[in-house]
């Protein structure tokens, strides 16, 4: 079993591990909730109503129209219409580290009574500690064993209850919003708009799908079904007499770069027209939609913002935006300029409780 | 890779061995087409006109009455009507084996002049011999050598003209129908009706994922993403300057027995509220089905019609209907006779060419 997980540690996407260090620097921030976003304007003829008029408007409205009209020689048929969305920086934010992540060190505090021997053990003590750094120094092998004890050995059930307690409560360190308030007010604006010209909307992120289906259906009107991610495997046991799912700390699926093909045809069957992402992580997605027989579209989200949400692009250690920003410019891919080209980052917020 | 092959050997459900065996006996039968079913009666207002009236109509239409009338304390939200449905036996027969097995040894003889060397090597020879007996010989290492040629090695795109080509010409060796012809119409308006009242349908199934996809949406109105089976692990690579899906031999997922709710659960991720099934491999489907919470359906399809269909359920080497059935007595599942609760067992079929 010990060998199975380091043997798997070379899956674990390089994102996790990286992503502690920037969370030894981060997560301590200061708590200052931000202001409360504009609402937007409502228009009523007007599907997209946080996006300014431009290019990328322009291109969206017009490649949807192509592909809808019938007669036109670019239709495509309801079934077919297919769009695939990553989630983790293209429909909700992920900075200073992808949600997760502080999903997971929230977990470990949770948990930390029933465990007295964490305080004496790494990398728990560290996480209980608030030492960052100090998880930090316990590298993969650390955050495999925090994936292992916050998101293996439970049934599918006892896990959901724990992504909605968390989901509903826990609040983002820099913004104070529920993180399900950081989700993109023009991307929700486009999952609808697509909705409503009978596209499928699916999404197809690096982050686990176990994590996403609680909320994704009520947060982005997509159903569990609809969602694909990282997962581990499951094993169907007996409790009290009745079938349960165990999730066991193997890996079944790493849903990102050359894994997002992979997940969408193992999951989907069925080749996207339309795909939306943010990272080279995405890049494969991309080029994989975009990549099939007729009309195509594919968007990257570029993170230019740092007023209103984060900058960060081709140096970014956590989630660069490099050789998928090369490839959008040499075939003409859309890249949407958050600062430029959005009205309004995220929906109205809840006040803090 | 021998190493991995053979290992994964025990994983491979014994449905594909077994059928060998059964095939030596059965796949030489003389090709006499069946008298062409009777028309299904057209009743308007009947959603299921192939079923008789009897106890399983009845139960089917009463449980859809109580979850979809509002106000009903055992409404459920059209989101949550998940239906599965098994699809060897269930939904198409699968007498004297599985279609998907006499698919492989197809593409085994279609496949042969591009292996001169299979004339001398087994399991091939056997097989180009018409030597079933041979076939059955070479046991379950026989069959992954079989399935690793005619699956395996192939981008998902050939894989699909393959199964497309096939489904569309080959006809059953004893009733000289198309496959797709050997559905069950009462089946197609279960399906049909479930869809009518908000539910969404889904195959779960032990066959191949990837074999089901190209037709069961012209075939059942059940799109490539809503199709669950057995798969093998799937590879990105570039050909010609652009992305394909390799197919290769390891296994992914079997889709059988306790690897069904593994299915529903990794790519549905909501329970269903009514399963079908035909034999023992979908018990632990109707069992998850059964055991959340609310108003629940589970139904075996019995196969007792030797005279317009096959026969068979607890001697049964290869689709055994034993344990499942005792549960069903047990727990007041629904069990279909075909044979006193079907009008009609086959839609119209399309006359030999």
């Amino acid at each position: 079993m010990r060998a199975e997980i380091m043997m798997r540690a070379a899956m674990i996407r390089g994102w996790i591990a990286v992503g502690l260090l920037a969370a030894a620097v981060a997560v301590g921030c200061a708590r200052a909730p931000t202001p409360v976003a504009e609402p937007s304007v409502v228009a009523q003829a007007d599907p997209l109503p946080s996006w300014n008029e431009g290019s990328s408007k322009v291109a969206l409205i017009g490649f949807v129209a192509q592909v809808t009209t019938e007669g036109s020689p670019d239709f495509v048929p309801p079934p077919e219409r297919i769009a695939v969305f990553d989630n983790d920086g293209t429909l909700w934010s992920e900075k200073p580290v992808p949600f997760q992540l502080l999903f997971a060190l929230d977990q470990v505090r949770a948990r930390a009574s029933r465990h007295p021997e964490w305080t004496r053990k790494e990398p728990f003590a560290s996480v209980l500690k608030g030492d960052m750094q100090g998880l930090a120094r316990s590298g993969e092998k650390g955050v495999l064993a925090i994936v292992a004890a916050t998101h293996a050995g439970m049934t599918t059930e006892e896990f959901q209850q724990s992504v909605t307690q968390w989901i509903t409560t826990a609040r983002h360190p820099q913004t104070g919003r529920l993180y399900t308030e950081m989700v993109y007010q023009p991307m929700l604006e486009l999952l609808a708009y697509l909705r409503s010209k009978g596209f499928k909307t699916f999404i197809v992120s690096g982050g686990g799908v176990e994590f996403m289906r609680p909320w994704a259906e009520r947060v982005y009107g997509i159903p569990p079904e609809q969602v694909i991610g990282s997962a581990g495997k499951l094993k169907l046991e007996e409790r009290d007499g009745k079938p349960v799912l165990i999730k066991l700390a193997d890996i079944d699926l790493v849903d990102d770069k050359e894994g997002k093909p992979v997940g969408i045809q193992s999951r989907i069957g069925r080749r996207p027209i339309v795909a939306f992402g943010n990272s080279d992580g995405d890049m494969q997605m991309l080029e994989w939609a975009t990549a099939g027989e007729g009309a195509r579209f594919a968007l990257f989200v570029h993170h230019d913002d740092a007023a209103r949400e984060f900058a960060y692009d081709r140096e970014d250690k956590l989630q660069q935006f490099s050789k998928g920003w090369d490839e959008a410019l040499e075939k003409g891919w859309t890249v949407v300029s958050m600062k430029d080209e959005w009205k309004t980052i995220y929906p109205e917020a809840q006040p803090a409780r």
